[in-house]
């Protein structure tokens, strides 16, 4: 086996290999030995696990020595991981990976490389850390169809929404706290922005809809913009404020969104706080199956990664390498139109309380069809000082919304941009 | 293909068959082909996908049949399925069962024999319907060990507790619902005294610790005792009562229970409502993760059922058949005594408020080491009109708790037995 990369997975790879090595090779029939590792720097890494010689910052070393037989790849990012796991393949050694962002944007180009090589490529730590998901997907389910899955998939936001109804916390003290806590990166972008979630839920689509995704765009909204007041009213309302991943059929299409959502208090997926991560998934014959645990950290994420050694290792002690990266077939299918959406939709607009703009505002949602289900405002404000004035609309198109939003923040008596969540 | 009994399970894996046939064929690589099922009678069964030269009621005609090279056992209960199962493994068929009955009393048994002989024996139906918790503890956490599992695995008991609780009804008034809306059999008591949920248990601790566990005595208890007072209790003190059971490894000894327990409130089983089943595992590196779904059903087991059929089928065809259950390792294990359960404790005594009764409640428990966190008494009784007494404990031993109880339980002030339930 040779590891590309050895950060904080890595490390925990290494780790559950040694603590468990005993059970392992009595499961696979022999050890799984670590023949080079590819860091960045064999200084600085302390890598406990390993002699010092087993480290190399030469790629070559590891993808150019025939006795490696699988690659275990959890170095992140596109480049150059792309082009060693491809090299890996063409040389005929199996992939085991947790990169979710190659995965996202060259996931079905891996598989066909590896499906037309013969050997496995498998990601089970790439989502949801140790959440068995993909094996659920690929094998669990292989009796049924998926209609829609959603889930919470990125632990930072989680923890940060969390933070925020719970205490009351503002976003940014959430994400300052979060950074303090190792929850959240000193450049926390790519998970609060929903960049993360948004590879995350390319990857699960790719498998329960048999979809080829590679680089699509999902509709991908963040949680900077969710404010201590809005989960104060999704409260009132009897919900609570929670970024989801949410992929569905819609016919022919598929449709991918990243997004915050008011989720109903008493659904599975309000529940889940602070880091965990949870996957719920509606089979058309099983019907709803919700899967939840650690969606981040070493050990978790190590778990799944050494679960996927094992699953290779068997199938080529077996003769049966590529049999499962096989049994993933994959077909074009068209994204759904963002314009498209239907859903219930949360608006807060803060405006000033001048006589008649309740008026304005129902008459912009009416003229769009948007139809209103319940409002509220809270307080009196008056011609200089705004209040907010919120609304639950029944089920309506995103079309509509847009229009009738676009509409309201030019008018003079909004007195900053309207905010929407949408509703689950 | 041969299949052995045709109930509602089998009948939705026929139905799933026919239903995904092309997908399951480009799968596998070969069509399912239903050679003969067997039913008990062939007038009485009514199976649209099957033509009626299939069926047969002498079980030679599917065991015996040199070209099926898979049973699936759909018939539940030991006899005549131990016997059945025997014969096919030794004459080298595949083996998918939804037994849970046969897996807890026989398990070890049959995995042996499909050990020697090569096959494989698999049975992701026999727990938990839809939720593919089999395959998770048996692949998905190859890199793990399991600390401890709890769940709820049965969803007619969870149904009537959950009836109890959200409407306050008896356990009888919730029974007859449940039996009208066909969650509940004609004669309820392997669902409600807890021996359903007990053999599931042991199926998914001989997975989960790698024991040998045929035919042990598992600490059982059932839900007849627990009244609407109970729940009212447990909500006011920040629980729900609901029926678990619970694995948990104690040094080298296994602790297995199926019993009702209060849950706090925020936990995540303590929201299963209904017949939905959830399974809570820990994983000493994965720390915990929760899978929940539809527990029973036609639809949802035979998903399950049809999943092992595709593992098994490929298995076969790759030459690598009786290669997962051969992953399957088993070694003894003693069960630790009941009387070393530790746990909190909540007694209801119905005393008769006479003075000095809680100073006898109070010393009997003081005096076997019992230690009080709560005690609240609901209203007044008098010395003829008895009244209820609700105790939390701290964490106490079992052997402790059952003497303190059997003293007070003798006493002139009590007016009925006491009721226990282990806190969780």
């Amino acid at each position: 086996m040779g590891l590309l990369g050895c950060g904080t997975v890595g490390g925990g790879v290494l780790h559950l290999l040694r603590a468990n090595a005993a059970y392992l090779e009595a499961r696979v029939g022999a050890p799984f030995e670590v023949v080079r590792v590819l860091v960045r720097d064999p200084e600085k890494e302390r890598v406990k696990e390993l002699e010092r010689s087993r480290l190399t910052t030469n790629p070559d070393d590891v993808l150019g020595d025939p006795s490696i037989d699988v690659i275990v790849e959890v170095m992140g990012g596109v480049d150059p991981a792309r082009d060693y796991l491809g090299r890996a393949i063409a040389s005929g050694k199996q992939i085991v990976t947790a990169n979710k962002m190659l995965l996202a944007l060259h996931g079905a180009e891996l598989l066909d490389r590896a499906r037309s090589r013969g050997v496995d490529v498998a990601f089970e730590g790439a989502v949801g850390g140790g959440i068995p998901v993909i094996r659920v997907l690929r094998d669990a389910l292989a009796g049924d169809t998926i209609a829609s899955l959603s889930g919470i998939i990125n632990g930072t936001s989680n923890y940060i929404l969390t933070r925020m109804q719970s205490d009351g916390l503002s976003f940014e003290d959430a994400l300052k706290e979060a950074q303090q806590k190792g929850f959240a990166e000193a450049d926390p972008t790519l998970d609060v922005d929903g960049g993360d979630a948004a590879h995350k839920l390319v990857v699960l689509s790719m498998l329960a809809f048999g979809a080829r995704l590679d680089g699509v765009s999902v509709l991908t909204e963040g949680i900077r913009g969710v404010e201590p007041v809005d989960h104060a009213f999704a409260e009132r309302f009897g919900f609570v404020v929670k970024q989801l991943a949410i992929a569905k059929e819609r016919g022919d299409e598929l449709e991918l969104r990243v997004h915050p959502a008011l989720v109903a208090k008493d659904a599975p997926l309000a529940n889940i706080s602070g880091v965990l991560n949870a996957i719920s998934v509606e089979g058309r014959a099983l019907g709803p199956c919700l899967l939840s645990g650690r969606g981040a950290g070493d050990l978790p994420t190590a778990v799944s990664v050494v679960a996927d050694l094992v699953d290779v290792a068997i199938a080529k002690k077996g003769g049966t390498a590529g049999q499962s990266t096989r049994a993933i077939r994959l077909a074009e299918r068209k994204l759904s139109p963002t314009a498209e959406v239907e859903a219930r939709y949360y608006f807060r607009f803060t405006v000033f309380d001048r006589p008649g703009v309740l008026a304005r505002i129902t008459g912009a949602l009416g003229e769009r069809g948007v139809s209103i289900e319940q409002m509220v405002q809270q307080g009196r404000g008056s011609a200089d000082v705004p209040v907010d004035v919120v609304i639950l609309t029944h089920e309506s198109k995103e079309a509509a919304v847009q229009a009738a939003l676009a509409t309201i923040a030019k008018s003079d008596y909004v007195a900053k941009p309207p905010r929407m969540i949408r509703v689950h």
